[in-house]
Parts: C-alpha cells; sequence; structure tokens
C-alpha cells in the first residue's frame, strides 16, 4: 500500500512529542515535555452557564449549518479587541474563524505554498508549523532566533538570494523558545520584507499571556498589506473549543474562504456561540490577569531553580510571558541524551530535535512551565540538574 | 498579489451554490436550493441537558488538548453502531473523528493524491467532494451514475486505460441526484475495484435518512480492505457540532493522523462530549424515525406535485431517503436559463451545472425536500412547472 500515498504525506513524520508524550504517562514523572495550558484556569462554570444560555435563547439557531467566515458576534469581539489591545483597526470582513490557529497554518500553506516555493522559519521554530507548511512542499529556509529577535543577517541573506512568499513568526514568548522581539528587530524585519513580495504570517496565540515587560510592536503596523495575523482562544480561554483566527487583507481573504470551505465547509459554530456568550458575560482581561499571575511566579521558580541546581555554563532564556523557556547546554553535549539520562530520574522535557527543519540533534532543549506548581518546579529542575551533571 | 497564490487555489471557483443562495436570501422566494437538514428536529433541549451535564460531571476534563484520534466514547459508540445497523466489525482504532465529514473528503485528499493522480467521481457528484479534491489536483474522471447506480461500461474503461488511486461514490441517496445504488451495481463495482489499487471511498451522510425501500451492503462488506467509510452526524444530530469520522484500515489510518494533525490537531474535543453523552442519554433511532417520517411526507409531497404540475417529458429521480431529488429537462434545454425565469416566480433550486466536474450547463436541476413542508412544496413545485412551460 506504501505506494499509495502522496508524496507530501510520506515525507512528514510522525509528530516526536506525540511519541514522547507516551514516555511521559508514567505519572511518578515531573513533567517539563508537555505544551498544555493549565486547567487549573479553564472557566468551566462560566462556560457551563454560556452554553446553557445559548441553547436556552437561541435554540435551533446554533445547531444549523453557518456561514464559512464564522459568526459575526465572535468576528465583531475580535476586531474590538484588536484597537482596544493594540490600536489596530482590523474591519470584520478581514477575519476568518479556524479550527484553531492550527488550521490556519493549513489553510495558508493550501492558499499560498506551490511545491518547491521558499519560505522562512524561525529556527527553532513552531513545530506545528513545520507539520503544518511541509505538507505543501515548500523549501524550508531556517533563520536563528534568539534572545531579541531574528538573526537579521541570515533574513538579509535569504531575501536576496530567494524569493520566499512566506515568512512565520511567533514574535512573542515564542514556542518553543520563549523568546521575544524587540520593537527594533521588528522594525529591522519589516524593513529589509518591505520591498518584497513576501508576506509575513504573526502566530500570536501567547500574546495576551505577558507577566512583565511592555507590549511590542505588530507586524500589522509595520506591513499592513503584507502581514497576516493568527490569533488563538486555546491559552486564554480553552483548547477543546478549538477556536482561532486568521486576519487578511481582502485581496488574500477570498481565496482563503475556499480553502476554507473546501477543508471543513465552516468552524463548529456551537462552540462559536457559546465562546461568544462568554466573552460577553465575562472579563476575560481578568481572567487573563489570574493566569498570568500564576505562569509569571511558575517561571520565577523555574528560573530560580535553574540558577541554583544547573552548572553556570548551562544557558537559558527568561521569558517576559507565554508557557516555555528554552534552554542551551554546552556546545557539544546532546538533549537527546540527557533526555534518556532525564528519564531515569524521572524528570522529563522536549529536546531540541524536533523544532529544527533539518530535525539535527542538539544541545537545546524546551521546558514547559504552565502546567506544574512551584514546588514541583523546584524538585524536577534539581533533578534535571543532576542529570546535566551526571552526563558532564 | 494574483502571482503569490498556489496553483491549487487559483484553479478552484468560488462556490457556485453560495453565490445562489445570496440571491434566495429574498423571504418571499420558496427555495428548494438548499443543502440543510430540518432546523425543526435538532434536539435542542437533550443537546442543552447533555451540555450541562458534560460540564457538571466532567469539568475541566472536557476543556483540554484531546488527542487527535478523537473521543474513544465516541469512537467506540460508531463502532458498536456500524454493528448494529450493518453487521460491521470495526475497530476503535480504525475510526478517526473529523470536523465534520468535508474533513475526510480534504485528509484523504492531502494523504492520497500527487497532482496528475486519477480519481474517479460520479456525475453528477457532491459538490463538496469536488471542491476538496480538487485542491489536490487529480485528474478527475467523471463516470455517470443513475437510479441504480455506476455505468459499469464507463467505470471498465476507466479502470483499464488509467490507474484511479481513489473512487469516491455516495452510495446512498446521492447528493445531488437522490439515486442509491442496488445491491448489484454494488457488486459489479467491487468486482471490477477488486484487482486494481483503487480505493472505495464510501461517503454515507444520509444513509440512516431511508424512509422506504432496504439497506443495501456496504463496500466494506464486500472489499474491506480497500475501502474507506465516511460518516457523519451533521444529517441525523445538528451540523453546528461539525462530526463526522473516517473509517481507514490501520495502514492507512497512521498517515490520515499525521494529516489530521497538520490540518487542526483534532476535532473539537467539547462538541465530541457533548455529542456522546446526548447519544448515551436518547435514542438516536427513535429521533431519526421522526425525521425520515417527515422527510418522506415531504418527498411524496414533491413528487405527487411533479407529476401534477411537470410537463410529462421531465424526468425525475424518486429517492428511498436523503434530502434531494434531481429532475432532468428535456434534452437541451438550459437549467440555467430555468433558473433566471424561477427567480422571477418567486422559486429557487440548483442548476445541474456545479455537479459536474467541468461546470457544463446542462438540463438538470437539484430540488432540496428537507426543508419546506408539504403546502409549501406543492404551491413551490407549481411555479417551477409556470416556469418550465413558459420556457418551452
Amino acid at each position: 500500500m506504501e505506494n499509495a500515498f502522496s508524496d507530501r504525506i510520506t515525507d512528514v513524520p510522525k509528530s516526536f512529542i506525540r511519541e514522547i508524550l507516551k514516555v511521559t504517562n508514567d505519572t511518578s514523572i515531573i513533567s517539563f515535555a508537555g505544551g498544555l495550558p493549565n486547567r487549573l484556569f479553564f472557566p468551566v462554570k462560566p462556560l457551563q452557564k454560556a452554553s446553557f444560555d445559548v441553547f436556552e435563547e437561541e435554540g435551533s439557531d446554533i445547531l444549523q449549518y453557518a456561514n464559512s467566515e464564522g459568526y459575526l458576534g465572535l468576528r465583531q469581539y475580535i476586531s474590538d479587541r484588536y484597537r482596544k489591545q493594540e490600536g489596530l483597526d482590523i474591519s470584520v470582513n478581514d477575519i476568518l474563524i479556524t479550527t484553531g490557529s492550527q488550521q490556519g497554518l493549513d489553510l495558508l500553506g493550501k492558499t499560498f505554498l506551490n511545491e518547491g516555493d521558499d519560505l522562512i522559519i524561525e529556527e527553532p521554530g513552531y513545530l506545528g508549523a513545520i507539520q503544518a507548511f511541509a505538507m505543501y512542499r515548500p523549501r524550508f529556509h531556517p533563520v536563528p532566533v534568539s534572545e531579541g529577535g531574528m538573526d537579521l543577517v541570515a533574513l538579509g541573506k535569504v531575501l536576496r538570494e530567494r524569493r520566499p512568499k512566506l515568512l512565520y513568526t511567533v514574535t512573542n514568548f515564542q514556542n518553543p523558545s520563549g523568546i521575544s522581539y524587540s520593537d527594533d528587530n521588528r522594525r529591522a524585519v519589516a524593513e529589509m520584507v518591505r520591498n518584497s513580495s513576501c508576506l509575513i504570517i504573526q502566530d500570536d496565540p501567547y500574546g495576551d499571556l505577558r507577566f512583565s515587560g511592555t507590549r511590542k510592536v505588530s507586524f500589522k503596523h509595520l506591513l499592513p498589506d503584507n502581514t497576516v495575523l493568527l490569533g488563538s482562544f486555546s491559552k486564554t480561554v480553552a483548547p477543546a473549543l478549538r477556536l482561532g483566527w486568521l486576519v487578511a487583507p481582502p485581496a488574500l481573504m477570498d481565496k482563503l474562504i475556499i480553502a476554507k470551505q473546501a477543508a471543513d465547509l465552516h468552524t463548529n459554530s456551537l462552540a462559536q456561540r457559546i465562546l461568544y456568550r462568554y466573552l460577553c458575560d465575562n472579563d476575560l482581561d481578568a481572567h487573563i490577569a489570574t493566569i498570568i499571575h500564576q505562569y509569571g511566579l511558575q517561571k520565577a521558580a523555574m528560573i530560580a531553580a535553574i540558577q541554583q541546581y544547573f552548572p553556570a555554563d548551562v544557558q537559558y532564556t527568561n521569558p517576559e510571558g507565554g508557557m516555555f523557556l528554552w534552554v542551551s547546554l554546552p556546545a557539544g553535549m546532546s538533549s537527546m541524551a540527557l533526555f534518556e539520562a532525564a528519564i531515569k530520574k524521572k524528570v522529563a522535557f522536549v529536546p531540541g530535535t524536533p523544532f529544527y527543519v533539518d530535525r539535527k540533534d542538539s544541545n537545546t532543549l524546551r521546558l514547559n512551565f504552565s502546567c506544574s506548581d512551584e514546588a514541583t518546579i523546584a524538585q524536577g529542575i534539581k533533578r534535571l540538574g543532576d542529570s546535566i551533571r551526571e552526563l558532564f
């Protein structure tokens, strides 16, 4: 049967993280491997009430086929929030509701990428984006990112030598590294891209989860006609709703809607109605404030434990928000080897490998701090520190 | 910006039906153009209760990220139902929950089709399938279907001259034509496909909506290793849940799950939990019985009105279930011209055009009978009959 498959699907390996998470099903293991928001903060009762109320008041209206663009009320809420939070003027017509922002990636790949097209991706970069785009078989051009943003020299080289169609970025508290682009770096990237035909995809699932520092400028301010925004309610309300969105100029939106119709006709409209009702009846910002207060404490606990238990030549990022930080072991050490050693000491993480397009073994790893309390974090980091010293 | 798009997206025209439905927003128009289940039968109160109960009893469990395969309880329900309804033994491991069965089509295209691969589709065929597969740029080979099933001579010719990867069929109460394949036709098709490398996709959104006649054999009985099944709760419970499924042998399922992860990580798990709870606490078959009783009456009313008001040389199918029937005007007449005339008389339908891969104008049209009561159907068919006579 093997030769029955498409070339695209035989190229894409099974999710590395999925395989790793199987190892960490053992509950005696402290896991920093996951990528989940903390379930303690899911608004169960308010969503239950919102759900009851929409059935009560809107009846069969909420159960019929709906339009491909998404529920107008929810799109209006998103538009209003962009204005309030970022001073961005986004028309509801430029907003498409998607089945999580992951679907936004798939629709963008489907709409823009021919096989062999050039695409710029961060290194390390978001695994889900690599997987979604890989389905359309582009030529990936990884550009390094570190504290402060994108490597401008490497970016300039790709822009000069290729004609990249897409540049994929997670500018705030990036997955996997936790780094954010500075305002200066964003402006420099925008200037370099300005006169090219490259479209910037700014994926921002974590932007609201800022526990220190100040909000940075959006590419939508800097390059409004060449920027697509992706957003998500998965980290601020709940992932199971599978509700994200995509912002694109009208010329692109027409084609994206065709891709959306072909993909699943429209996003779950019951979930859209429930979420919209929840957002109308509750204060999202107050809810987010409770999440980031706790995530901030957990990140601080992780940094403190790293400083206490890791050898001094291990480097790490110190994010201002989000759910992850990134550790670089001394050059030459393998995080895959560390993973094996750490599992024996009952602590897990994700080695850097799947976040590189070429899936190379590396000295880097991702730690999640959103799902463990501060005491557990201290204990897990101590175990990990012991594992590192053992491997030296 | 035009040259920025992928070839696949510039090939696919905007949904014809979407454009037609805009014309029919006028509420004085009697519309047989839609493809919607009748909202009168959506189980609003039972779903409200199911929703309340899952929040009450399972709390944050139902709001976290979930697995790509779908909720095990729901997959078990589907497996049990296949055994009970069709005598099919389907492992839960062979069932993938999808965002409506439309997504199943997209995942199959993504997993199997390289550009230029040969694909057999019914003529007339389901528009959503044409759109989904067109994204992967196969070579379409339309094979005519009529009362009784697929044209075996035309099928044999494609199987001899090409190496089709996929054969897409809606064997029960097909959209758009309402026809069903006879048992003999299914057996003959299976025998012809048996020694090829072609995979049969049996899409069955309407199979449960049978108001007369008897259930026919599944391709899964006839060619178990070469058949993929698609199913949906959209026509039996509610479309807004966006819950469908795909049944595939293990060798295929591994790849389909990779495609699913890249597409949207997993299907809305809140909706899966609500639906599962609804299915546990209610009698789906009793619910379906009320739907098909009414749809049967409405179809009978449409047939009676056609016999009374249409010229005798207009042909029509007489479905045993589903939501549509298919009308063939005398040769040479244009259903696009009829559409213009009919709108003036305040009645709408979908001309056959979008159901042909080459989008040719034709003498055929689709009539929906699920959404109008019997009196409205009689009045609308009279108007349509007048329009036909006028055009003669």
